[in-house]
């Protein structure tokens, strides 16, 4: 298969790695950053650059539309003008948009995509054939969407090792906006209401805990992509934002009626929601993940003689993560495994190490903090 | 000094070692759950477990409730009775109800107190003696409270490397209502609205990033502690849940009518706070942090290998988390240093050990994920 690829950042070049593996695979690439575009090329993303979009597109069976959110309807365009016979789909995290802007003639040949690779690196440079091993790789076709092209998208997206889902374009973008889209609003308005915030000159801001830190990490992300986005998918977007209004003021009237039974039901759901996503994330039954805690004195070389412990035990890490609260107090690191022998071993390997160290299974619920 | 600890879990169990340090205290500690007690005789963290509160408490110039927030005000009244002239403290989350409701003979005595130091680990099992250094610890006199006793506790909490601040009970509650107890509430509106929506048939759960994983850790917190502080601290959770409801609304107008310049000032004004926040944590100047992200292999070791290299080039780790999306994809590291020379130092490392890696300063906001 011919394919070619307009713009080659993180995705763009990652899919080349990916396409370039099956030797039946000829990949052309495009990039108006002759910087990105060489990058791209000396790590293998393409076979070849081309020196116009017109030249990428001229011969390609496949052409995937890799570029930032704002340019994507543009150059869909222009593809579908350079490249008369070929089979074209975008990457684009917003689709009905997308798909709405096709227009008519071509509408056959177009099919809407999104991977869900969840990177926050950028550039060809991160560039990694694996990135999309068992991701979610949405389809959205519309009517006119002609099917021996979807099949073949469907083709590509199960060669790259993702897993095409078929959706209607409206659909998936109100599952982005629940997962993505609207968690980085709330990360936005948590870190803006506490930072307006001054209680008697104490600025709340210099007294926040881990939980905080958290829920902002995507706080102020990038307004360049961001903006674009929230404006994209904004029915959708709007409608969790009021779903959430809605749910925040059943809270408040539980709160003001001390309704325990109430908050016990909300809270045992949240906790539910929570080890449910982890499961699916890391492919295991909820039941079979497990957090460990441990806390680490502030000695160099703390983390890597943890990290090589549970390495040497042939112990996988899931997720890992290390809040050095202060300089002075040293850390607490959370690790977690899938199955519980994994979680006792590495509890007593941590403990071995001269570290204070628990486990529970995650669909106990989270521990918080005080 | 003579002092008494009530409930020897991580906290009390913490305080007792930090406050042994010095040779002039004596720690009597009394939990109710005999097994605690004894782990936190073993581990150093008292010089003696007493039977009853009243022989804990009986001999003491000092004695600190360090029991879940739904027994502090009963203890601290059998404690004012068990210990007449004993100075008494508390360390419990929410204050305003805790100073309210000890009795008119003993407010003179009484002042409350909350070390921030955001552990999600239990028992005295995890105690240390380093869990107080640098952290802030409010201390809540009423009008009542004796001046020489406020002198003491502060000395007190100094001694163990904390710095108190003093501060009005209703002051604290909604600080921390807004630096912690409104980061579960939001977490938790998170993960039950996710869980709730079924888009055609397709659970977003099952598709969710890492934002979501993230805004959600503390979602589902132990049931059994929150209610009780939700409940407690319902005013200022209250005030917060309605500011929130007010920003989504003009969150909400902007989406609506397309207001991009409002999305660019409301998200740079979240990245701002979100800089200052870790800035004031790790205690250097926002600009100081910086942001690595570094793409791993799924080979065993590979987190060790890292680790190891930046310990032995002396680059200290303020914050690394990793997330393994999938198991054949490898992981995603962020690592966050201080200093520029650290940052770029660090790349070079990670760069020379096969992981793709950038830097760039915390200042210029988060990647987000797309």
């Amino acid at each position: 298969m011919r394919v070619a690829i307009v713009g080659l950042g993180l995705m763009g070049g990652s899919l080349g790695l990916a396409l370039r593996q099956h030797v039946s695979n000829h990949v052309v690439g495009f990039d108006l950053d002759g910087a990105e575009a060489s990058v791209a090329l000396e790590r293998g993303c393409v076979d070849a650059v081309a020196s116009s979009l017109a030249e990428a597109c001229g011969a390609a069976d496949l052409v995937v539309v890799a570029t930032p959110v704002s340019a994507i309807t543009g150059v869909i365009e222009a593809v579908l003008a350079a490249a008369p016979a070929a089979t074209i789909t975008d990457i684009g995290s917003t689709k009905g948009h997308v798909v709405a802007a096709v227009s008519g003639a071509g509408r056959s040949r177009f099919v809407g995509g999104h991977p869900i690779c969840g990177s926050e690196a950028h550039g060809a440079m991160h560039a990694r054939a694996e990135l999309f091993q068992g991701a979610t790789w949405f389809l959205t076709p519309s009517v006119e969407s002609d099917a021996a092209r979807l099949t073949q998208l469907h083709g590509m997206v199960s060669s790259v090792g993702a897993r095409p889902v078929v959706i209607d374009a409206a659909a998936h973008d109100s599952i982005v906006a629940l997962t993505s889209h609207f968690p980085h609003v709330l990360a936005n308005v948590l870190a803006t209401q506490v930072a307006a915030t001054d209680v008697n000159g104490h600025s709340p801001l210099h007294s926040v805990g881990g939980s905080f830190r958290d829920m902002t990490r995507v706080a102020g992300a990038n307004p360049a992509i961001w903006i674009d986005i929230f404006l994209d998918n904004r029915d959708a977007i709007l409608s969790a934002v009021e779903d959430a209004q809605a749910q925040l003021g059943t809270v408040a009237d539980a709160l003001r009626s001390g309704d325990e039974a109430f908050l016990a039901t909300w809270i045992a759901t949240a906790a539910a929601a929570r080890s449910e996503a982890l499961a699916q994330a890391h492919r295991t039954a909820p039941a079979d993940l497990h957090e460990l805690l441990a806390s680490v004195p502030d000695r160099p070389g703390a983390l890597s003689s943890i990290a090589q412990a549970l390495s040497a035990a042939g112990i996988n890490i899931e997720e890992f993560s290390l809040s050095h609260i202060s300089p002075e107090r040293g850390g607490e690191v959370r690790i977690i495994v899938a199955g519980e022998d994994n979680a006792t071993r590495a509890v007593e390997l941590l403990l071995a190490d001269g570290c204070m160290a628990t486990h529970a299974p995650i669909i106990d619920g989270a521990g918080g903090e005080q």
